[in-house]
C-alpha cells in the first residue's frame, strides 16, 4: 500500500463506498425492492451525499453517467466482476476495464478489484491483481480488494481465520484497502486489524438489515481500528437512503456511538 | 455507452440493423428460401433501402463487397462469430477482425460483438469484450453486443428475467446497443428497458414469421421504449424484401401502428 | 477478399498450385512411389512447368530451396501444419511461419493457412486465421485458405453441404481462395461456387487416381465456375509429372475438355 | 549466475536472508507464537540487525515498509507466492511483482522466486523464471531461487538426490543463490555443493527448533561449503530474535562452531 | 535451413556437439560414473578439444563459465529443457532462454532446441520453435533440433521410419540441423539422409558404450552422408575424455575408418 490519506476517497482517514455493481454481480433482481434503483441515475443522486465517499460501479455505468456528476461524486471503477448467470467450476472474476481506461477515460479516483482466495483461479487472480496494482501505481490511484476467499477449500467464509486471512493477502499483495465480510463481533474485527498492518480495512454491508443492527456493525469495525464500510443493497434498497447515510455519516466520520444517530 | 445519437446508423433515435452473418453463423442452409440471398451483392442492394441503418457483416463479406456500397450502405462489422459446424463444450464466439481492421481497413461505422453470458467462456468473453470496448472508444464507433444468454445454466433464453439481464450486463460492461431476443410481450420489454439506463435496445428478428405477428413484436418494443430491430432472415428470406423495409419504417422511425402500415 | 487477379499465382483468373507439404503432413511416406520427390530440388524443378501459377511448401523447404528457384516458381508458404505423428484430441493446425517471415524472408507471393471448421479448436483456429488474415493485408499477398471441416460433428467431409459450408466460411471470413475437397460431380461445387461469392475456389486434388478421372474432376470444377486445383500427390507421384502438368494447363487454362488433352 | 559477491546482499561469501512471506505462504497462524510479528515493522526493525544480509517479503509488504527502513536494511523482494487457502491440483506459485516493479518502484537488492520442480506446472515456471531471471539481468539484482521440489513424483523433498537436483536445476537454469531444505548432514549438503558449481547454496530455516539443533545445521552447511540461511519462524518467532541472531552471525560469518556462539 | 559451413560449430562440413545438459534433463546422477564430471569446468576443459565444434549447455551453465572459454570453446545454448523429477501427463520442453538472451548477453554461436513430435504438445513446440527460428534468424545462428519424436503414438522411437519423419519435420520447419538417435545401421542413416535434403544430420551419442561400437556407429553415419554427432555421456563419463575424442575426430573429420583411429 501507499499513504492515499490525501485521496478523495478518504475523510478522516475513514472511507464509505457506495457500491452499485449489482445489475452485473446478481443481476436486476436487486433492484426489485426499490425498483427506481435499477436507474443508475437515482443511485448517482444517492452519492452525492456527503457520507459517500466513492461510489463504486463498473465500467458502463461510470461511462454513460459519470460525467453527470464528476462534480459531486468520487469514483470508483470496479474492474473486474462477472454475472450470476455464470456457473464455472470456480471462482473467479473477468476483468472489464483496465486501470488506463478507468483513469483516463472515465475519470476514476480509485480502482476495485475482486480475489476470490482460495478458488482454482487464485493463481490466475493474483497474476491479472498484479498487473492491476502496478498499473494503479503508475497512475496514482488506490487500489481497493474485494478480499472474498471462496471455493473448494473455504468452507465457513465468515471465519475470524479466513478473512484475518484474506486482508493479510490484500496487504501482502499490494492492496491500499480491504474490503471484507463482517467475521461477527468487534473482537474478530481487531483480529483483522492486528494482521493488516498500515492497510486500511472496510467492512462489507451485504444484505440488507435493520438500522440497528447494521449500524452497531459499522460501529464494532470503527472502534476496532476499521476505516469504514463499502455498502450497496443496505442503502439502495431503502425507500429513504439519506437517513441511513446520515446515520452513517455519524458513525463513521464523527466518532459517534449507534445510539447517538438512532 | 456514449451518446451516439448523430452516428449514421441511428435515425430519430431508433434503428434497424440487417444483419447478414447467416453464411457464417447457420450456413449456407439460411439462403434456401431465397437463393439468390447467398450472394452478397443481392442483399447489399437491399441494404440500399432507407429504412436500413447498417447492414451487419462479417470481415470477408464487407471486405470483398462494401467497396462498392460505401456511398449508400452504413457498415456494422461483427466482430465474432462461429460457424454451426462446431460443437464446442459450451458457447463461445472467436474474433474474426480487430477494431482496428474494421474501421481503418472496412469503414465501419460500428462494430457488433457477441456475448454468452452464463457460458463456461463468459470470463474469456468478458474480458474479450473489454479489449473490444476500449478499442472502439479509441476508434469513436459504437459497440452493439448480441446480448445471448446461453450455457448450461440458461435454461429458457427467451425467459423476461434473463433477457432483462442480459441488457442490464450490456450497460454494466460498456456495450452501446444491446440485440435481445424477443421474450414475449410489450411488458416484458418494458422490463427490459427499465434496467438498461440509457443503453438502446433493439430487437432480435429471428425466424421468419408473418408480417402481421412480426409487425407487431416490433411495434411492441418500440412502444416499451424500445429502439428498434435487428434483423436478418425475417427480410433476406423474403421474395420481396423492400416491401417489409418499407413497413418496418413505419413501425421503427415513424411511430406507425402495425395496422397503418399493413 | 481482396481481388488479386493480378497476381502472378493467378493466370487467367485461374491457377494451379502445386502443394508440396508432404513430407511434414503425411511423412516421408508419401515419397516412396517416387523417390526422388523426396528431394525438394526435383519438386522446383517439377514447379518450373508453365502450368504450376505457385509452389505451396513449409518455411523450410522454402527457407533452403526458393533462392535457387525465385526467378523461375511463384512461391506459397504454408504458414501452418502439423506431423502425422500426432493424434491430438481434436484436429488443429499449428503456425510454424509468419507471414511477416513468409513474405520479408523467404519471399512469398502468397500465403496458406489449413482450417479445420468443426473441430474443437475451430474458435483458436479461427482467431489465428484473423492475425494471419489482417497481417497477410498490410503485406498486400493473397491468403488460401485449406477448408478442411473435421473433428467429431463432421461425419463425411465429402458431402455438398459440409464443402459449401466451408467455403462459404473462407468467404466470411476474409480468405482470397479456398482449395476445398471434391464434392463428387460438377452440379456440387456449383453449389460451392454459389454460396461463395467473388471468392476463387479450387480443388484439392487427393490421393493418386488415374489421368482419365483426375482430368475429368478438374474440367468439371473449371466448368462450375470454380478456378482451378490444388495438387501434390497427383503429380508428384508421376514419374512424368510433366505429362499430366501440360494436361491440367489445357484443361485449366485453356478451356479444353479433357478429351481434347488425354 | 553472475558474480555478486559485491552485493549487499552477501558478506564475506555468506549471506542471512531474513524471510518473511508467511503472512501469505501460511497466513496468520504463523504470527500467534509472537503476536507482534504480526506487525511488518516489528520484523523489520529486526531486520536492523547486522547479521541480516537481507529481508525477503511480498511486494506490499516492501511497498508500505520499505521507504522506512532503505538506509538499514538489504531488501529482497519474493516475486511469487501463493496462499495455504488454496488447494490447487498441483504446485504452482504465481507471480505478484514483476522485477521491474521490484528494483525501480521498491528499491529491491535482489528478488526471490520460488520453483516447484516435480509439479506439474514445472514446465509453467521454468519459463516464468526465465522471463524473471532474464529481467533481473537487466537491471542487475542476483536472483534467489526457492528450490523446492514438489508434486505427485516427489515422494521425499528432503532426501539427498532430491534436494541436489532441486540445486542442480538452480544452476543450469541460471539463478545466483539457491535457498534449499536442510537434507539432514553436512555430508548431504557437501553432495549438494558438488552439484552446485560456483552457485551459492543456502539452507532454509524451517519451523522452529532449538539454537542448539538449529546452530548445528547451519554449522553443517557453511562447514559443507554453504552459503549460509534464510531463515523465518527460526528468527521471528523467538522472544529475542537478536539474541539468535546474534549467534548465527558467529557461525555464518565469522567461522565459529556453535559451542563458541552458545 | 540457411548454409552455415562457414559458422564455427562446423568442420569440413561436420559437426561433434559434446552435450552438456544432463544436470537438468537428467539429473546428478549423470555424474556418478565420473564424479569430477558434475563441476562445468571439468567439461569445459574437455570442450577445448580441437574434435569439439560446440559445446551445448543450458543457460545456467553458459552464464557462470564461459566467460572463462570464450576464445576456447563454441557455444550452443541448448534454449529448452526440463527435469526428469517432472512427470507431465505428455511430452513438453519448456523454453528457458530466448534466442537475444543466448546471443547478446551469453555469446552463443548457435542454439538447440528439443522437438517433441508426436506428444500432445507437439502443436505448442511447433509454435515455440516458430519464434525460436525466426529470431535465430534475426541473430544470424543456426537452430539445431533435438528431434525426438515421444508421447501416446510413438511405440518405438529408433524405428527408422520415425526417425526419418522426425528429421524431415526439422527441414520442413526450418532447422538447420537435426540431433536424431541412431536408428541401428548405416542404411537406415541413408533413409534418413535422403529425405532431409540440404540439412545436416548427426546422430545423439546416447547411453555410453564401448569405444568400438560407438566409433562404428559413428562412422556409419558419417558413410551414410550424415554430418557427426551430439554426444554427451560417451564423452564425460569416461575416465579419459580426450582419447575418445580424438578417436572421434578421425572419423568425422579426417575420413578415417574405426580400425584405423581404435
Amino acid at each position: 500500500m501507499r499513504d492515499f490519506d490525501d485521496s478523495p476517497i478518504v475523510r478522516n482517514g475513514n472511507s464509505l463506498i457506495l457500491a452499485y455493481d449489482h445489475g452485473l454481480e446478481h443481476g436486476p433482481v436487486d433492484f426489485e425492492p426499490v425498483p427506481e434503483s435499477a436507474n443508475p441515475r437515482h443511485v448517482f443522486e444517492v452519492a452525492k451525499h456527503e457520507a459517500v465517499t466513492a461510489l463504486a460501479v463498473q465500467k458502463g455505468v461510470a461511462e454513460t453517467y459519470y460525467p453527470e456528476y464528476e462534480d459531486e461524486v468520487n469514483l470508483l471503477v470496479k474492474l473486474n466482476g462477472t454475472s450470476d448467470l455464470w456457473d464455472p467450476d470456480d471462482y473467479y472474476s473477468p476483468k472489464n476495464c483496465t486501470v488506463q481506461y478507468a483513469v483516463e477515460e472515465l475519470g476514476a479516483d480509485a480502482v476495485g478489484f475482486t480475489m476470490y482466495a482460495g478458488s482454482d483461479y487464485e493463481g490466475s487472480m493474483f497474476e491479472e491483481f498484479r498487473r492491476v496494482q502496478e498499473e494503479a501505481r503508475r497512475y496514482g490511484v488506490p487500489v481497493v480488494m474485494w478480499a472474498y476467499p471462496r471455493g473448494r477449500p473455504i468452507k465457513n467464509d465468515k471465519k475470524t481465520s479466513i478473512i484475518s486471512y484474506a486482508s493479510r493477502i490484500g496487504l501482502e499483495l499490494g492492496a491500499d484497502m480491504v474490503k471484507c465480510k463482517y467475521p461477527g463481533s468487534k473482537t474478530a474485527w481487531e483480529e483483522v486489524v492486528a494482521v493488516s498492518g498500515d492497510m486500511k480495512t472496510v467492512m462489507s454491508g451485504g444484505s440488507k438489515t435493520s438500522d440497528e443492527a447494521f449500524l452497531e456493525q459499522v460501529h464494532s469495525v470503527i472502534s476496532a481500528g476499521g476505516n469504514g464500510l463499502a455498502v450497496g443493497r443496505n442503502v439502495f434498497q431503502r425507500e429513504n437512503p439519506e437517513a441511513i447515510l446520515d446515520k452513517l455519516e455519524g458513525v463513521i466520520f464523527e466518532e459517534k456511538q449507534p445510539d447517538q444517530v438512532l
